[in-house]
C-alpha cells in the first residue's frame, strides 16, 4: 500500500493472519476486516483465546497430544486399555479417532511423517519416546494409524521395522471402501485393496 | 469430541477460528494446531496484534476507512484532490485502489452493498453521511467504484439517483478487457461492454 492507507497495526495483523494455513494474502485481508467489524463478538475473544491457549496448552510429555494438563486428559483417563497403543501422525488424527469413539486404548503422536522432500528425518519425529514407551513394557499391540499417503506408509514401515524386535504385535488400519462410499468414485488402489481383503459376508 | 481429548481452551480457539471467512471447521482445527506448534513465532504475536488492533483501530468518522487516527490517514493526507470523492463498497477496495496509486482524491466507504437476500437496506449502509458530505459542498465529482456485481450495480444506481439533484458529476468505473486479459477467457458481458466502449487507437 502506497502512502499510508492502512496503519501498521492493520498491516501487522494481516501479515500474521496470512501465515495461517489456508489463508493467502487476500483472504487474510478479508479475515482481518471481518475481525475489525466484529471487535466485541470475535476479535477480542479470539485475542483472549489465543493468549490463554498460548499460556496454558502444551504438548503432553507422554503421548504428544496438546492439553492444559500434564499428562493429557486422554493419557490420564481411567478405563482405557493400556496395552494397546495407537500411533498417529498428528493431533487432529487423534481428535478424529476420539470423535469416532471406536478406539479405547492410548495414543502416541509422532508429530509428522518422514519426508525426504521436506527434510524430515526420524530425529525430527516423536519416535524415540515411542520406542521407550514400548520398551518399558505393558504394551501388547501397536496400531500404526498413519495416513494412507506415500510418506505416511513409508513412516509406518520404518516404525514397524524399529518395533520388530520389541515383542509387540504391530498392526495397521484396514484399506477398503469407505462406509457410504461409491465404487465408481474410488481409485483403483483402494478397489484392489478392498478386493484383496474381502471377507465372508456372514462374518 | 467424546470424553475430553481436547481441552476447552483448544475447543474455544477452534470455534473462534472457524468463524473467520475462508476457514471451515477442519481448516480451523488445522490453523489452531499450526498456531499451537508456533507459540512464540505466530500464536502470541497474533494475540498481541489482535488486541492492539481491537484497542486502537476504529472507523474513520469521515470516510469509513479503518485506522488508528481520527480522521484516517487518507482523509488527513495533504496534496489529495478534495473535489473528487471515490465511493467504494468496503475497506479492501479502498486499499486496492491505494495500492494501484492511480487515484488521488478522497474516499467514502459504504460498508457493503444493498442486498435483498441478506436484508441489507440503505439504512444499513454509510449512505446518509455520503449525502451530507456532498451537500456540504466542495465536491465536484463522485466516482461510484462499486463491484461489477448485480448488488454492486444496484447500489450504484440507487446512490446515483440520490445524488441526482446534488449538482455533482456522478461517474462509474469503465468496463472492459482487464490489462493482460485474454479475450478467450472473458465472459460475454465484458466483451460486449469492451466493444461498446471501444476507442480510437490513436487516443
Amino acid at each position: 500500500m502506497t502512502q499510508r492507507s492502512a496503519g501498521p497495526e492493520i498491516l501487522r495483523l494481516i501479515e500474521l493472519m496470512a501465515r495461517l494455513p489456508g489463508l493467502g494474502p487476500r483472504s487474510a485481508r478479508r479475515a482481518a476486516l471481518f475481525l475489525l467489524k466484529r471487535k466485541d463478538q470475535v476479535l477480542l475473544p479470539l485475542a483472549d483465546a489465543l493468549r490463554e491457549a498460548g499460556e496454558k496448552i502444551e504438548r503432553c510429555q507422554t503421548c504428544g497430544n496438546f492439553d492444559t494438563v500434564q499428562p493429557c486428559a486422554v493419557c490420564q483417563a481411567a478405563g482405557r486399555d493400556d496395552t494397546i497403543l495407537c500411533v498417529v501422525e498428528d493431533v487432529p488424527d487423534l481428535w478424529a479417532l476420539e470423535r469416532g469413539g471406536a478406539f479405547r486404548g492410548r495414543y502416541h503422536v509422532l508429530g509428522g511423517v518422514l519426508s525426504a522432500i521436506d527434510g524430515i528425518g526420524p530425529d525430527d519425529l516423536n519416535i524415540a519416546p515411542l520406542l521407550s514407551r514400548v520398551a518399558a513394557g505393558g504394551i501388547r499391540e501397536v496400531i500404526l494409524a498413519l495416513n494412507a499417503t506415500v510418506d505416511g506408509q513409508t513412516t509406518a514401515h520404518y516404525v514397524a521395522d524399529l518395533l520388530d524386535s520389541a515383542g509387540v504385535e504391530v498392526t495397521r488400519l484396514a484399506h477398503g471402501v469407505p462406509v457410504g462410499g461409491e465404487l465408481d468414485h474410488l481409485d483403483d488402489g483402494t478397489l484392489a485393496a478392498a478386493l484383496r481383503s474381502r471377507r465372508d459376508v456372514k462374518r
